[in-house]
């Protein structure tokens, strides 16, 4: 396979497998033949769309493909292929193709966060065994690269913290629910109807997704595997106009984060991998991302802080993170050699929720009495947790008034059970809202 | 070399040779002995810093290394080595050390952006030849990881236009004339005082580093080697704190910007690459690019708009993209095969200015009197330059008023010679500025 000269071997023809020709698959299938001849040049080798593998032949595409090039028979596309890529998502039989595809020695390219996030070791070790690769540069933020930094140009430095909007749906949602001051249901509903979210919007919507993704990156920033069960996953639907509000009077916005932060419990290094709606000021390079619009904010000891911005999804825009994938198992086939496995050897252990330390801003509905803040400042206290700001708002007309407390930093679990007792107090009617700050 | 079964082989050891002990060679050096199991773990193999190559010995270091280390010969070192770190900036020996590692096997590491602007193809042959490979991620935008997204991660896309900025000196220089109104030289002295500019600042603000950084960009953007010499030029010296005034007035803010752009010259693909001080809206993620940082914006067909973004100089942050190099080049020399070269072929030709499309925002000083607003858009008219805004302002004790002209887009040939018309113009005193817009 290796040219010794180091030269690209015009002569040389590599099969591509498609399998999936949804939103992104058509449109990887139609760049690589309209734009064949260019990338055939960057590769170094003729790049020749074998077939693409569906389950209906005759459905409806985006974009008009070549009859003959489907096919409902996977594995003989498959086992012919040198390079096979996958967008069919989906665990099975998405997993059995690719490891169909890595013992018979094709490197994959994969956009299937899901997979990765929970059969990614499997895969990897399967191409270790054979010395092929799995390129996945469009599992994790669409089309903004961010896989080749976090794996090539940051091996040498130390991630300290990785925080990514990582949902192009739920940051629609609330960047129009920011901007708007519409209800979260309102927003889901348009943004179904302009296609930005899903029938089924759970994925979305509770963080499954942006979890998904979250393992996967912090996998990489740490040289770590990360499982999906340690990523901890709070959603945005609880999120009202109200606490957006709050949150912008008190110079925050709301953003649903993938946050992966290195971390030290009793003086050992361990990681800390969580999603869920989080305050963020308003000057953070983070809050400035709108729309369906992902980004990823990366700060490492060495190179400091670091941000990467772009369209998170999108059929054509993912196809560009595909097809560069493409080239580079082909550049590397080309080239020879073995393909260079993942980086896990750090084997970080991941702590739950409970150890990580954040601030907090609590929101409560109290009596409108004498000594409710003392009584609440005792509970505080109690539970360890200083108060870095106290806001006390009441009308005339309502008995009660509204607590908006914003905490020192302190670990998860003092600040959680602290809410919990506040809850339990006879002065606090509700807790309104709690949500923590990052990127402080 | 190779490791069939494409483990890790942790009983190999790299030699690395470091070359230079400035402010990125020693903490380079420093963060090599100091994280040496964490990196030689993600390498693959033992990674042993073999010597630092210097003029002198005894001279004094920003870090304490080790002072056995230290030699001043440097041939010796460099053929003994797997891994070549260039650090030493200029062109020779700079030059003849990495021809010399290259022809004894090694992979090379640079972040010498003057020496791959002009003899970068001389080094990328060489590589070829013995199927080395030449990693330059320091040597565009700092610790910003720009190389690998646009080499690899963006290699299945068209990208249509690059806009960098690249050079944290004058950004630095220009954000604090924006902020705090101050003139070009008052701030110069006062970043020089600081350590943001060098006691000769041209390479700086006459635009020549960022130059260099653009014909590398440009390079790998397009496919195709650029050369220093096809870079239009021009430095930040002649901002005034009435052209920044003006600029915030019409919504822009003055970036020096390296712009690389494909562009169709009669029917022919053709890229431009230019480096000077324009106007870029205010709601442009580039005009909230601070201080001493830099960003890259990229267009592609498919990926649709990307930013990157991060510090774009200093010792530590240079040092870890310069490790992150070492690793990837590690990692090669594990997995065995060649090098994947530079992929030129695309072989565009760089077209001079005057084919550039803009729009100029044009300022003139002219006889406040009756009749001159004519002259001058019979002068624009006539040199087929359409006009989208004129802004005049006059004040009652003298006897000149301005005009501030905002073009519409049109070629820069055309727009220079319209201004050279307007030059020679008896109602016009002065051209006070010309500014082009870009990023719209």
């Amino acid at each position: 396979m290796t040219d010794l000269a180091g030269n690209t071997s015009d002569n040389r023809t590599l099969r591509v497998a498609l399998l999936g020709a949804g939103a992104v698959g058509s449109q990887v299938a139609r760049i690589l033949i309209e734009h064949a001849d260019e990338l055939s040049d960057r590769a170094g080798a003729h790049l020749e769309l074998s077939g693409i593998a569906v389950r209906d032949v005759d459905a409806k595409r985006d974009v008009d493909l070549p009859r003959e090039l489907f096919t409902t028979d996977a594995e003989t596309l498959i086992v012919g292929s040198d390079i096979v890529i996958e967008l069919m998502g989906g665990i099975e039989p998405a997993r059995g193709n690719l490891l169909t595809a890595l013992q018979s020695g094709a490197d994959v390219v994969t956009a299937n966060k899901a997979l990765l996030a929970t059969h990614g070791t499997e895969l990897f070790e399967a191409a270790d065994q054979v010395g092929a690769s799995v390129y996945y540069e469009a599992a994790a933020a669409g089309a903004i690269p961010i896989i080749r930094p976090l794996r090539d140009s940051l091996a040498g430095d130390r991630v300290v913290r990785l925080m990514g909007i990582v949902n192009g749906t739920t940051n629609y949602i609330l960047d129009r629910m920011d901007s708007e001051g519409a209800d979260f249901s309102e927003v889901l509903a348009d943004a179904q109807r302009l296609g930005y979210a899903e029938a089924d919007p759970t994925a979305d919507v509770e963080g499954y997704d942006a979890a998904q993704k979250a393992a996967i990156l912090a996998s990489l920033a740490f040289h770590t595997t990360v499982p999906l069960e340690a990523v901890h996953r709070e959603g945005i639907t609880e999120i009202t106009p109200a606490m957006i509000d709050e949150a912008r009077a008190a110079g925050f916005v709301i953003k649903l984060l993938a946050v992966c932060e290195r971390i030290d419990v009793d003086g050992s290094e361990s990681i800390s991998v969580r999603v869920y709606p989080a305050l963020v000021a308003r000057t953070h390079p983070l809050a400035s991302v709108h729309g369906a619009n992902n980004a990823v904010f990366v700060e490492a000891e060495a190179a400091g802080s670091l941000m990467f911005y772009g369209a998170g999804a999108g059929g054509v825009q993912t196809a560009s993170a595909v097809l560069g994938d493409v080239v580079s198992a082909a550049r590397r086939h080309i080239a020879g050699g073995v393909g260079v496995g993942e980086s896990t050897r750090a084997n970080l252990p991941t702590v739950p929720i409970g150890h990580v330390i954040t601030r907090y801003q609590i929101t409560l509905e109290v009596a409108d009495q004498a000594g409710v803040l003392a009584t609440v400042a005792g509970i505080l206290s109690d539970g360890g947790v200083s108060v870095a700001t106290v806001v006390q708002t009441s009308s005339e007309d309502e008995p009660t008034a509204r607590l908006i407390i914003g905490t020192h930093r302190a670990a998860d679990q003092a600040l959680s059970d602290t809410v919990a007792a506040l809850a339990a107090s006879d002065v606090v009617d509700r807790v309104v809202s709690v949500l923590r700050v990052e990127g402080e």
